[in-house]
């Protein structure tokens, strides 16, 4: 049968990134406290192609996938980017894993347990003959926030709502998930649970109202963190309030690297 | 040419809803103070097919709607229904539209003015012979709704959120988008706004902890606004409150016909 | 602390659900090999409410799914219902699973072997006193249609699409996810796979033109199908087919009880 | 009232955006038949904000917006941003109009006319001092693509399938969207039309069989119209194949500058 992909393409372009976009799969994420997480993931994997080859095969891309069955974590990420890079030919190959990931937290006064879970994404890149990745670690944190200005300003109570945070980061040595939530929780008006018993409910209502920020704060706080910590290269950090008093949003970026 | 759709079907099996689904359009919506709104819906139309008969001809629900363009309104559903059946031969027509709709709303206190958007889902049905429109008005109404449960146990504040109350309804008479705005806005916490000037987000926090709600009292309150409007003949009430504690959702619903 | 949940309510209206929503949680589902798979479902689940009382216990819906963790099959669910009536005080129970689930598959002439995934959702409800679930399951099964009409009319070529074929059933016997997603790729013009070398393409691709299917075709095949299987109390099936040649879609849908 | 927002903050970190997002308000959009076209947007406004500074005043941006309400064209961006800077005393200013935008077009045989819809995003920011916005314009235009491999091994037929090619550009004058959508439509195996009589299925069925794509096909093709033309400074272009034998997407992407 005729291989079309391998045809010449006498168009003179290059491609940046061609291949499988969005294909859901099982994945396994080590979490800090050394246990393999079972999860499902979007899977989008690329590779670079030179300017006079037609095509790519697709198909070879979910083959390698396939190979790493029920051992695709992060950790081994490398891995399957060198092999793109040798079974298709290529000079770069591109991989994200986007998959939710659960933590288990205690309720800050009862010890109630339960788990939150937290929208997670993996993008890394290698190049022929490198050993070092680019990767991105993306975290999308929920919590809560309760505005300064609405409670300076009124008698009594303050609005607040669910905001989240996305800290994206690169790094010179391994973080873990669990860090990042950590940070962004530090730095809003209370983290989020997925059970909270009365006496917790007081707990998280009082300390929401003592530590009101703006979106600005959380944006900021997040930053002076992700700053000082030596092991990160650079970084992106944005808060999105899902306001209770309009139908839209407050938002707030801040990128350094 | 050969019409395939027309041939002859033996399985003998009728099937009770064929058409197109989520074709966007400009459509315009009669607002209460008789201005021709344009919005942008999602528009699918179904009709019902025989038992003998092997297909529908789809390009023929699209031209119909182009028929009415620029007409598209609440108002002359009935007649595109009425087309449906008659061109496309069938017993029933079905037809949903799925838009959002703007109302400009005053700031509590300062009075500034903005829009604020509601989604809206219009189903109708109509049957072959009758004048009788099926019809089945939804608007979803986002919302402040404060926990009495937190502002009971908390020595200050109290938790907040977004929630969004949605009603559908079934009528004998007219009911505008409007008055079903109102009604879920009265059983809230507080009305949500485009703009708020400091002055508005005092009165609406203060507002919002004076006025306690638990996602029960909501669709329990909506229920009994509606169970008493004569010229309503069945609705749902529902509401999800996106809890400012939790990352997930608490939720209620209501169904009295 | 005060229990403002237990408080008296005066205005007589006793509330179908009320609970939690979107609850997200890792879930194990046994397949038909016999092996838990673990997958993510987005979890709600409810009770009803009567008249006199304001509110329910939000947290012991989640402390009842936590009690459950590891073990959340749709095996125990009758389990989760009876503790949720006991816990509770209802006199009804219900809950929500909504999960993908893997399928491994094998490509029709190479034999390479991948995993497709299919939406699936499971929805059941418990009466006290009552043993018996109402249960609903729903898979969503991605389908390759092909265009009779088109076929038929043109020279060349015809066009189709991917197209998802959404059962749901209610049935006396257990019936495998398994069995109907065979049933809705019978239907279709082709059966989806992750993984298909150039000789795999070359089938699908004749197969899909040997069996051209209407979104007509393929909601009565599987109705016909699933008419016969005596252990099917009540099903729906619909096709919503992405067409190739519109930005809409068609669709189907027949329900039998 | 107290001016929470203007105290000083002392963390030393200028935010780069900071507003509001996702709010939904009716637009206006110049059509290249020099038509208003009603639409409906999903706007976010963002300003910079200097290190020294505690938040910024969210109400403004939507007051702003307002002002405007009934004339947000592309071409009056420039007034709100320098309004935007001015109110809020920013150096720089960013707004994003997500927006559905209606082509009429006809079938290419029976001449039987339809709207067409396609998403649409501006993006553009403006400098404090300068007159010259950045902005970028992008098109998502929903396409018909047939697999050259699947052609070239089969005996009859062809897979094909709705793909989306997305195009963001950046121009030193002025391009309609439509010449976006030409562009994107000439690069692919067929265009997209709501209205088909059986004689354009025909058409478009063989016309699509003449010419298959593979999804690096059209990137190729439409970046090099892109870079012929003078007035384009900057381009992306990538394609989303939601391919009919698999259950996820093929990709391709170039970006030239």
């Amino acid at each position: 049968m005729k291989d079309v992909q391998k045809q010449h393409d006498d168009r003179g372009l290059p491609i940046q990134k061609v291949g499988v976009k969005d294909l859901r799969y099982p994945i396994n994420v080590l979490d800090r406290t050394n246990t393999l997480q079972s999860t499902v993931a979007f899977v989008s994997m690329y590779v670079d192609l030179p300017h006079n080859v037609k095509g790519t095969h697709m198909s070879r891309f979910v083959e390698i996938l396939n190979n790493y069955r029920g051992e695709i974590t992060l950790r081994n990420v490398n891995g399957i980017l060198s092999k793109m890079i040798d079974v298709l030919g290529s000079q770069s190959a591109h991989i994200e894993l986007k998959f939710p990931y659960f933590i288990e937290k205690q309720a800050p006064v009862s010890g109630a347990t339960g788990l939150m879970d937290y929208d997670c994404k993996f993008i890394a890149s290698l190049q022929r003959g490198s050993r070092v990745l680019d990767a991105i670690l993306r975290v999308d944190v929920p919590v809560k926030t309760l505005c300064p200005c609405s409670k300076e300003i009124s008698v009594k109570g303050a609005h607040n709502q669910r905001s989240v945070v996305s800290i994206k980061i690169r790094c010179r040595e391994f973080v873990w998930i669990e860090e990042l939530v950590e940070i962004a929780e530090s730095q809003a008006s209370s983290a989020l649970y997925s059970v909270l018993k009365r006496e917790d409910e007081k707990f998280v209502t009082e300390q929401a109202y003592d530590n009101p920020v703006f979106v600005e704060d959380i944006v900021r706080g997040v930053a002076l963190r992700l700053r000082s910590d030596p092991r990160i290269t650079w970084f992106s950090v944005e808060s999105e309030n899902y306001e209770s008093i309009h139908n839209h949003s407050a938002y707030a970026a801040i990128e350094l690297g």
